[in-house]
């Protein structure tokens, strides 16, 4: 079954957002074995949502369509999508209670433009909004649905999980999705190192997807049935895993940082975080995780020289012999913080973000991460790019991974 | 001139990444002057491209399209494109002396498969890659253009910039936009305050644009020459200003964090944070600016109880007596922060982020963030929503927008 998604609204076509419920609902869509081959955009004009139905109900048998079902009056989905199925509005007096009650519940009197929310297509059915204002509804015609649903994310995703998703769920085909997450290895070196593409194919297609920080490998299996898609994805992961084993930190969803979590949490161990350059980046995914105060003691944004001999102890000469951004001052910046939060690791980050504050012999994108644990420290050299926010994230990353391989060693040797 | 722009790649149609390289685009040519219609996006398959290349030629005068020009198996847009404008392709000994330039500069030998990025389309013409290796090109055919870019973000935005929007500046329409950047009040309520929408609907086009912790006002001003554009725009940027001056942080590109680095800047003050709840975000989105160590001394991420009585200051007592989440801790966070790093400003936060962790007195969302100067010190009371990231930017925001009033308040005072 061949999905449209198809986004409503002028701050996507004019590139002031970007379009998340067109990749959300692609990710889940395809998820439940849908074919999503197109995703449309336009913006707030009845001439151009309408030519954009007719295309969409020419090539696909189901339309999701997102956006301008708001309260204001650059909102036009609803009326355009009534006048294209040829429906008049019915008042639907549930709705407005519930919009009241909305409002109510958060102490502010409910704004008068609210109440045409509750007019509905007549012949459309409408599909609940649990989380907000704005109802959703769907038509059927000519054996196509066409959904429509509001652009807040949050209510579109919860009416999707509610409604839209099982009404979808049983004109999916068997398929089998997973995505192998590399670091440290580029994307060219990967596909070289495959020594028979060809055959690898021949089990799932396959895709190089980069990254900040590392490249994906997605695999897609597609059989008759569900236990040979299986069977054909396994094989699949068997071969790449013994082949980057290296490389591979986690699978699917999980982050660099789901990982490392996971290994906190299975091997009751601790850690606290001095961060220079990564300005609190660090100590913000490493408490992205819900419970993560079980592993997660204390993060210091050592951003000043008087911070890091203040509270980590970093001596003055290290910082004037070898300067802040240094091996030595990364490795004292993770001893110390281990220190004095008696946690079993430490871990800090000083470099160059730029894309000023560079010399020739210190230059923007040099970074060190430093590591400490009870047997010792040391310090890693990296040499990123010139973009602020990109370096920030690289150097994140390397000093996750450091955390990953010494938690990997822990465990293997306590197996 | 009516623009389509054109991503290829199933990464993007099973939503494995977000577009941003069509809002990247749609937000330059739109600020060019141009008239971006549509947005799509098909998956790598030559059918598909075909197909999308034939409508966008059909309703578009230029057509950008980004991805599938990278070195593996599953970059077919080259050879589609070629076939389409009825090309063969030569080879440009040039472009593989700087493949093979780029690689060494980075210690690497260039694997053989980058060697097929140096055939090129005869008809078309070549767009240079100033930092990667693949090379773009664009054709022109009965008065369209076509232009194909890679899918790496820097590489098609550094392209973009040398190349694709100086060719595309002089068909741009005298337009004008302006963005303001609202916090603290609902989009309907600023619908309602406005007295008389139809009016300023004659200057400008409104859109109400919520986001995380806000909501941004889009204005467009159109007119038969630049001068009358201005005019327009501006009667309508005053209107507001007057009308939520309490409201507008910003304007345009301007985060929030950008307005409070400006402001520190400019009265020379300095800050320190203690963060709980957010877990480092707040230090984290102080130092994206560059040269934030002008104003950004330390940050505290005091995750447990024992880091924010070390480190901070925060007696056993008021821990024990009010808990770490709630008014009084959040003020000796603040003070102790400030104390400790000799500042003008201590920042701080504490708060259930959720999704677990709350409790009928203290639910998921609520938030105290804690504000102190040499005068005093203060904490503010929050309630957000279930979500854990959210709920960090939330708080991250409410912190930013006092410490923003409160340099507002300094600089009226000094004035």
């Amino acid at each position: 079954m061949q999905v449209e998604i198809l986004t409503i609204g002028d701050e996507i076509i004019t590139g002031h957002i970007d379009n998340t419920n067109a990749s959300y609902l692609a990710r889940q869509l395809t998820a439940l074995g849908l074919d999503v081959k197109w995703l449309t955009a336009v913006g707030d004009q009845a001439s151009d949502l309408r030519a954009a139905l007719d295309l969409a109900l020419t090539r696909a048998q189901v339309v999701i369509a997102t956006g301008g079902l708001g309260p204001t009056h650059d909102d036009i989905t609803k009326k355009v999508a009534a006048e294209y199925f040829n429906s008049s509005f019915v008042f639907v007096p549930e709705i407005l209670q519930k919009i009241k009650a909305a409002f109510e519940a958060r102490g502010r009197p409910m704004p008068k433009v609210n109440e045409d929310q509750a007019m509905v297509p007549e012949k459309a059915r409408i599909i609940e909004n649990p989380v907000g204002s704005a109802p959703g509804f769907w038509f059927e015609k000519d054996g196509k649905k066409c959904f429509f649903l509001p652009g807040v994310p949050a209510e579109m995703k919860a009416m999707c999980e509610q409604t839209v998703f099982p009404l979808l769920k049983s004109y999916g085909q068997p398929r089998r999705e997973k995505i192998i997450r590399t670091i440290g290895i580029p994307e060219s070196t990967l596909f070289e190192q495959i020594d028979n593409f060809k055959n690898l194919e021949r089990l799932v297609k396959i895709a190089f997807l980069p990254r900040s920080g590392g490249v994906d490998i997605r695999l897609i299996a597609t059989a008759e049935n569900e236990e040979e898609c299986e069977r054909k994805l396994n094989q699949a992961v068997q071969y790449l895993q013994q082949k980057f084993s290296k490389n591979i930190y986690g699978y699917d969803e999980q982050e660099l940082e789901d990982v490392v979590a996971q290994l906190l949490f299975q091997l009751k161990k601790t850690v606290a975080v001095a961060e220079s350059c990564t300005g609190g980046l660090l100590a913000h995914k490493l408490t992205n995780i819900s419970g993560s105060s079980d592993y997660f003691e204390r993060g210091v944004v050592s951003y000043s020289n008087q911070a890091k001999m203040d509270i980590l102890g970093v001596r003055a000469e290290t910082l004037q012999k070898f300067g802040a951004v240094s091996e030595q001052t990364a490795v004292e910046m993770a001893q110390g913080v281990r220190k004095i939060s008696r946690t079993d690791f430490g871990l800090s980050t000083t470099g160059i973000a730029g894309p000023t504050g560079g010399t020739p012999e210190k230059p923007v994108g040099l970074v060190y991460v430093g590591f400490a644990d009870a047997h010792g420290a040391y310090a890693k050299r990296y040499h990123f790019f010139k973009d602020r926010l990109l370096n920030k994230n690289r150097a994140v990353m390397a000093a996750l991974n450091i955390l990953r391989k010494e938690l990997l060693k822990l465990r293997h040797n306590t197996d």
